[in-house]
């Protein structure tokens, strides 16, 4: 076989798009990038990311990798996909890999940010990548949660969907911190793998501990019950970045 | 009189809005303020501001004062402004003051910033404020430039219309500077007053010195010719951020 193999780093604003995935009648980030890659190329693999991420979630460093045919010049189609992409859409870096690397399977870790403006007026240039929170939080309790949520759990009660969780629903938090500069409010999550939309749900959890709403200590209560309710709401998709993907 | 003066600090994201100034048929950032003004109070006063910006230009601190015949609480006028503006423009604060501020005649100085991203893709968050350049910039020759146009000068070269200004052409540029942080390159300028364009003209042509195209002591030249020529471009709206005023 001769085909040759492409990764490809990709930033992203996700306002605009129903996702990563491709989906009938819905503009996503794959979509978007097959298309002009099919249009640069005349070929129409299909395009591989490390994770798929929902609907209006941003990614400051996606990893991505397809193969083509007919070998190309990486620098070249890196210019072709910047020309012909939207501006929300921005290919980093693209170079020919080897051909058993998977962006999937070979993520080592992965790390998002979930992105907090504590504070009564977001300014305009931040508006779509900051959830705002008017009340000030306490981000000691949210800390104090942080440590218990960190670790080798079974986050069955942080997953949107436990169900439907095909690889079990135990998974190591290598990292959960809260951090805070000035009105920003920071919760950086690290992990070999996550639940279906497990950030957006630690996050959403964090910040009802932040405002008050409910005890730090709750969150070990929460982890060994196994059950997803309300006490677990999903934090909306503005303020989420895919961070970072880490790759032995 | 009866009326009751406030002072407002507004905070824009300029890419829509064809400037400050009311003008007919076009959506303005003055347009919109004084139609949300106007609905909250039920009065139309005129909006002032510091000083007006143009297409595209964007704010991180503007100013402005107007008076109403029937007080307000000011904390709810700011909450009605917010919640009927579009998220591009927002109230940063309002507050009364004294009927003799005026938020144009009082400023003793205005700070601008003009952002460059010298790099080969800007990062989707920054893409609507920052004005991208390739080629690496040499900082230290725009510096070089930059301290011959510090001071007070002439600035007629530097004015997009000098025939236009009817308060002459001299000005004294307090702080020009340029800096560098990864691949944020900054232009800050900050003066009393500035002539019409003044700012994306000196950027325009600090740009030109970063790229080599011109040297930096074409600067003193350029001054002392009182003549706005080709060699001074207009740098694109897009980086230029109205970024604070100043008042005793």
């Amino acid at each position: 076989m001769s085909e040759r193999r492409y990764r490809m780093t990709l930033a992203y604003d996700g306002t605009r798009y129903a996702g990563w995935q491709v989906q009938p009648g819905q503009v996503t980030v794959q979509g978007e990038c097959e298309r002009v890659l099919a249009e640069l190329t005349g070929e129409s693999p299909r395009i591989h990311c490390s994770g798929r991420t929902d609907r209006g979630v941003h990614a400051r460093e996606q990893v991505a990798h397809f193969d083509l045919r007919k070998a190309v010049q990486a620098g070249r189609l890196r210019m072709g996909f910047n020309a012909l992409l939207q501006e929300d859409i921005r290919v980093m870096g693209l170079r020919p890999v080897a051909s058993d690397f998977h962006a999937r399977l070979n993520a080592t870790a992965k790390e998002y940010r979930y992105h907090v403006w504590n504070g009564g007026v977001v300014p305009p240039p931040l508006r779509f990548y900051r959830l705002q929170v008017r009340m000030p939080l306490d981000v000691d309790a949210m800390r104090a949660a942080a440590r218990q949520l960190k670790g080798r759990h079974d986050f069955a009660a942080f997953s949107a969907n436990p169900n439907r969780e095909v690889e079990g629903t135990v998974r190591r938090l290598d990292v959960l911190r809260v951090r805070k500069r000035g009105r920003d409010v920071v919760m950086i999550a690290r992990g070999e793998g996550f639940l279906y939309k497990m950030v957006r749900s630690l996050a959403g959890f964090l910040l009802r501990v932040g405002t008050g709403e409910v005890a730090p200590a709750l969150a070990t209560d929460i982890l060994r019950s196994k059950v997803r309710t309300a006490r677990v709401p999903t934090a909306p998709p503005r303020g989420l970045f895919l961070w970072k993907v880490h790759y032995d």
